[in-house]
This record gives C-alpha cells, structure tokens and sequence, in this order.
C-alpha cells in the first residue's frame, strides 16, 4: 500500500510516519519509484505497536525505539527473547541500582527462590520504592513484600499462559511485550478498583 | 523551625519551598515577623509527601495539588475519605471515560460484585487498554481478566490491612494514598521480576 492508505488505515498521520521513518523507528518500505514507496501488514502492524507504546504507555520515542530494538535483536533463544521483552527492558519506571535498600531486594528474591537477573532494573525500582516509602514513615521491607510478591508471581503464570500456543517466538516475545506494558494500567486500576470495593465492605454502615 | 531549617531536614531547596508555597501546595508557616515564618513538623510531612508525589511518581505539580486537596477535604466519613484516597483520584494513567470498551469493564465488575462507583477514573483505564490491546490483535475481554481482578482483590485486602490500627482517618487516608500510588511501581517491577523467574522455569535447558 502506499503511505496514504497506510496513514488511513492506522490513523496516524503522513507528517508522523515519516518522523518516525526518520527516527528509525518504522522500516524503510520497498522503494517503487524514486519518490515512491510501498508498505506492508507488518508496517501497519508496527505502526499500532508504536502507537500503543507511545500513547497508552506514554514512552518517549527513544524509549520505544529501545523495546523495538530489543525485539528485533532476538537470536532465536526463546528464553533470551522473552527475558529482552519481559524483564530488562528499561522503562520509565525504573529507576537507578544505587539506592540504599538493595540489601531488602536481594533478602526478598532469594526468600523467594527467584532467577532475577542481578542487572534487571525493576530491582532498581523495588528499592527506591522502599526507601522513598520508608522516608515517610511507612515501615516497608522484604516481609512486608512477600505476599505481594507470592500474587505477583500467580499474575506472571496468567501472563506467560496468554503466550501458550504462539509458536513463532518472535510473535511470542511481542505479545509479551505487550502484555506486560500495556496490560500495567489496567492492573493497576484492577487494585484501585478492588480497593474502593474492599474499603467498602470494611467501612459498610 | 525557620524556612532553612525546613529545607535542611526536608532536603527540599528554598526556592522550591517558596514555589510550593505560592502554589498553595504547602500551608503558609506560622508569622513570626514581616518577613519571617515558623514551620512545624507537619510542613515537614507534608513537604516529604509533594516530593514523593512529585519524584517517585512523577505527578505534575497541580495533579499533586489535587490529591493533597481531596485529603484536606474530608468530613469525618472514613469510607468516604479512603474512596478518595483510593478509588476516585484522577491519576496520570487514568484516561478518558468515553472508550467503547466500557459495556466489557460494567460486565466485569458485575461477575466480581464489586461496588465501585460508576464514575471511578479506573473503569475508563481499564476500558482503554481494552481497546488499545484489541486494536493490536492481542484478544482481551472481562474473561480473560476475571482471574487478574481476582488477584487484585487479594492485593487489595493486603494494602487496606496495612491501615490497620491507624486511628486517625485522615493519617489512614494519608497511608492509603501512600500505599496506593508509591506502591504502583514496586509492584509492577514485582510482576517483571516474576515474569523473568516463570519464564526461566517454562525455558530451561
């Protein structure tokens, strides 16, 4: 298709694609003419998973370019191409490895017997969470943690059973991908939700 | 304690203090002469809570202006004053009411019984990342999130059992908003760190 039905088609307009045929972030279609180019189902899909990133997730275009890069980078190993997509793919909400409560983080995963990679950033966010809550004057450590984490780890089985039965692993590590991004507001409004129920019940009457 | 005492202890710059003070963000001190005023611990709190507010999160000063707002305003109703800390605060995830995924979102908390007012921001999150996840071919509906909604009732229950013993409504209020939005990112980096260790498991060897 040319880039006119393309724009159409994804809703995102000319001047956009083309910025992001300049950053890199979209590929090259297949040159027709010297002014000319065709493009593809996978443009248009590429093009939706962009808008997904940049819009729902609000990430920076260079942020973005990073999570594409590192699903393009993939070599083939399932668990390697799922650990770029799920875990050490830098979002921004993580945050530096230097704060004070690592020690809290490192008690916690080997409490749960988890493979973590030690660079992994959300240990980085783990523990800035902990200090920044403690500097106001909510206790939190690794015990305070432990159930929540025992929950998270039943919301990782839901996620990685989404991915059953894809066998293209290159599919499979995008649905990951945007499974564990996208899927994290609707999580978090899920907790606000169940919250405003549950303070409900206690306070009832 | 003068302003640069409060700056000192809070590690808040004076001219930022002065900019929250112009904002309305933080209480006016005590005057104690034309040009001087006296600032107690509350200041102190409250000058730790706008920067966890404006740091870790990353809320814009006048979204920041509105939490604090509504946990100004309570009128003794418990439920009422944690609704507010925890169900009804527009927050930057928190989108449009008006995607048309809503009829899966009324169905969804139907199955769960959940009272959950009907203006609640969550409902419009969770509706948009219905829609956003359907528009890139991944299919989601109120089935397949029935089992992570029944997982954040558990987390749930966690959070509002930490406010246990609180007798203050408005300090419980306080710990709820804490908890409830400094908490978000610990929590998602918990179900990364999860997604890692699960998917080790399914791909080892």
């Amino acid at each position: 298709m040319r880039m006119s039905e393309l724009s159409r088609r994804s809703g995102v307009s000319v001047t956009t694609i083309k910025y992001y045929l300049r950053e890199g972030l979209l590929p090259t279609g297949r040159q027709t003419a010297a002014t000319q180019a065709e493009y593809d189902e996978q443009h248009l899909r590429r093009l939706r998973l962009i808008r997904a990133l940049t819009g729902v997730r609000g990430l920076s275009v260079s942020a973005t370019r990073e999570v594409l890069d590192a699903l393009g980078e993939h070599d083939g190993d399932t668990h390697r191409l799922l650990g770029l997509a799920l875990g050490t793919i830098r979002l921004p909400a993580d945050t530096a490895q230097d704060a004070p409560e690592t020690a809290e983080v490192d008690a916690l995963v080997k409490e749960l017997g988890w493979q973590v990679h030690q660079n992994a950033p959300a240990r980085g966010t783990l523990a800035e969470t902990i200090t920044s809550l403690r500097s106001l004057g909510v206790p939190l450590d690794w015990h305070t943690l432990l159930p929540y984490a025992r929950l998270a780890e039943r919301t990782a089985t839901l996620d990685l059973d989404q991915l059953d039965g894809i066998e293209d692993p290159l599919e499979a590590a995008e649905r990951a991908l945007l499974l564990t991004v996208l899927l994290e507001p609707a999580l978090m409004a899920l907790r606000r939700m169940a919250q405003e129920n549950e303070s409900a019940h206690r306070h009832a009457g």
